[in-house]
């Protein structure tokens, strides 16, 4: 059976997914770069951005599984760009270049339309309008018997872990404070929810917890 | 120069110091003695409560730690025992019997004035009805060189929190979900408190971690 996942989502001791103040100089936040130290290392990480190197190890392992067997991703605007409001034109096409790292489509909550467009190298933008349970239809749709990758940020994973749609949340809760900022679980009663830990396993720099859902039945 | 301190001070990933629904017989909350897995099996809990054997290793050190060059400790009312509203008479002595483990000084803080009284080994319970800094006050005159440490719960070590009045706080995140209850860090802003994290080591069913206060300057 195809999931619903999020994969290295990191947030910070007292819970925080962004730091505050976000903008242009600090898209995660005041501090909230640091939040993704553990990960920045890992050889999929370096991949992932068309590097070579980076570390292997219990990192590595779940950075790898995070890119595993994803047939579509669904983000929230501000992951995908700075814009907010209408899109003044279709200039913004995501932070990352001509070649984006998805290689699958990608499903981006917006509340202003956009036409669909393809990058090279696989990943097309679709910009939903319809709310998260539409996008994850439609992504589910284009996965066809592979997962559903959540991206971020925070928000959207409240939405839909609220909905009770996340299959399987892999946190990595890094050792440092934000203070303020996006929280991920504040008001969510993840027990009330369905979830329980499945994994969990400290290693340099972060400590990797998996949360399963198990309906109640 | 003598510290107030926080040890042993068990979190669930979400945040929870305690789980919800206490009462007589879940006097931690509807799951909330699983918050404290890893110290029960400790040499030091074993020795607290008159036990012998025990683990040692990381979750040893920290609780032994825990134990040394306290002076004096401060605990809510409920860490005192079950009794809410006035004191019916001076039954209740704690939960801990004819020889508490403290053998020092303890400020229990509450809103009903009670006679201080006197148990075996060494331990004196003094009631505080003026609040938390005539409570750290009153600790720190009875500790003299040594620490103050603040035993719990979540919304005792908050106000001090709040206050800026706690030294160093040692947590342990414990790898299991509560949903609700009483949360340690919620709407508190560590970073502007002047925290900052200076220990984090991970341990078989617990992650580690000490916050210090530096105060801007």
């Amino acid at each position: 059976m195809p999931k619903v996942r999020v994969n290295c989502f990191a947030i910070s001791l007292d819970g925080y997914g962004a730091g505050p103040r976000q903008d242009l100089e600090n898209p995660l936040g005041v501090g909230g770069e640091a939040l993704h130290a553990w990960f920045v290392t890992t050889r999929t990480f370096q991949a992932f951005h068309g590097g070579t190197g980076g570390t292997t190890g219990v990192n590595e392992d779940f950075a790898r599984r995070s890119m595993e067997n994803v047939g579509a991703w669904i983000m929230g605007r501000n992951m995908f760009g700075p814009i907010r409001g209408n899109w003044p034109d279709d200039a913004w096409k995501g932070w990352w270049g001509e070649n984006p790292p998805y290689h699958v489509p990608v499903f981006v909550l917006t509340h202003h339309a956009r036409p669909s467009f393809e990058m090279e190298g696989g990943t097309t933008f679709h910009f939903v309008t319809g709310g998260i349970e539409e996008a994850l239809k439609r992504a589910k749709q284009a996965a066809g018997p592979k997962d559903v990758r959540i991206g971020g940020g925070a928000d959207t994973i409240r939405q839909y872990l609220r909905a009770g749609l996340i299959d399987e949340l892999h946190i990595a809760i890094s050792p440092l404070l934000l203070g303020s900022g996006e929280h991920l679980f504040s008001g969510l009663d993840l027990v009330a929810l369905g979830y329980r830990v499945s994994e969990h396993v400290a290693a340099e720099g972060a400590t990797h917890v998996v949360l399963v859902r198990s309906p109640a039945g």
